[in-house]
């Protein structure tokens, strides 16, 4: 069912890594995989700027930036009824490029959306790392929001039967860091590492 | 890196419950997740006959339906080289709408995909859902395949710096089934169920 509430729609954005941009080209679509960062009323995505369709995102050409979460299984008592648990988002819009203070401070954005505390456990980027990042922002205008979280419904020929009915969640889960090769000894996992694996 | 062996492809598309199509209409992108199946050298969806992208779909206009898993976030000690471990594919093409036998066979294909042993614990679909749903096959021809699985690629500075690198590992679980609150006593959870379940 549709969702109106802007909370439910950051909830989404905040606690989802990627989303998928679909951009048109040459007149056929096209879906891109990137990380996504909500920055208040607009989405943060990056790449280098050497990206393709970053490079054409750029120039004010419509997108649909796609966010969806699989929550469950629903296994209701005939095939025809079962279905998924999800939350999918879509906003439609232009992306932005953003350049200078604004860039530098959507990448703090970023990692922090990413790796929570991880700003301030290494060096900031240099000015060589910055020139070759392109960071777009996507306002958080034109969206909709579709959430299924409901328990099968089935006909009532069907609850009378043999079958079972109900759900399986899924969630995404974080394991145990592994450690780099090259880690030298004696460096100690640092807080937002261990803060995120216990998720 | 790219990876250009189909096997791979394959695997990604078995383990993918969802993936996300994008489709051009009146001249702007739209990205909508939907259930995948692969059976054989195509890729099956399905939805609803009232389904809007999936009558413009069946239209043959060109898609693209990008398929992606998030394996893990690579912590590298400088946030330029940070990165997540993914895979993810693109397959470009047309969907052909199947009918009749296709279609039938095409749907016991996606539902034992989606819940493997679930056919044979309930009914048939009913001559009713079948003319209800419909079911669009994507050829698995023109298609890209990047995979990311390394580990941080930091510079010698940094890693002689005292920054921690690795990778925290992220996977999709399954959780204990939640029966309907209309199941009937004495239904046991199905050896399909079970089996997802522990995953």
């Amino acid at each position: 069912m549709q969702v109106h509430e802007r909370e439910a729609l950051n909830a989404l954005l905040d606690e989802s890594r990627v989303g998928h941009v679909g951009i048109t080209t040459d007149d056929h679509p096209v879906v891109i995989p990137t990380a996504i960062a909500r920055d208040g009323d607009s989405v943060l995505v990056h790449g280098s700027t050497g990206s393709g369709w970053m490079r054409l995102a750029c120039r004010g050409v419509p997108v649909c930036l796609a966010v969806t979460t699989l929550d469950g299984i629903v296994v209701a008592r005939s095939t025809f009824e079962s279905t998924f648990h999800y939350r999918s988002a879509v906003i439609f819009g232009c992306f932005e490029r953003l350049e200078g203070e604004r860039k530098e401070r959507a990448l703090d954005v970023v990692v922090e959306k990413l790796v929570p505390g991880r700003l301030t456990e290494v060096r900031p980027p240099s000015p060589s790392e910055l020139s070759k990042t392109m960071v777009l922002s996507l306002p958080i205008e034109q969206w909709s929001l579709k959430v299924s979280d409901g328990w099968p419904d089935d006909d009532v020929e069907d609850v009378a039967g043999p079958a079972w009915a109900g759900v399986i969640p899924l969630a995404q889960r974080a394991f145990a860091p592994q450690p780099a090769p090259d880690l030298r000894t004696g460096i100690p996992i640092p807080p937002s590492v261990a803060a995120l694996s216990v998720t």
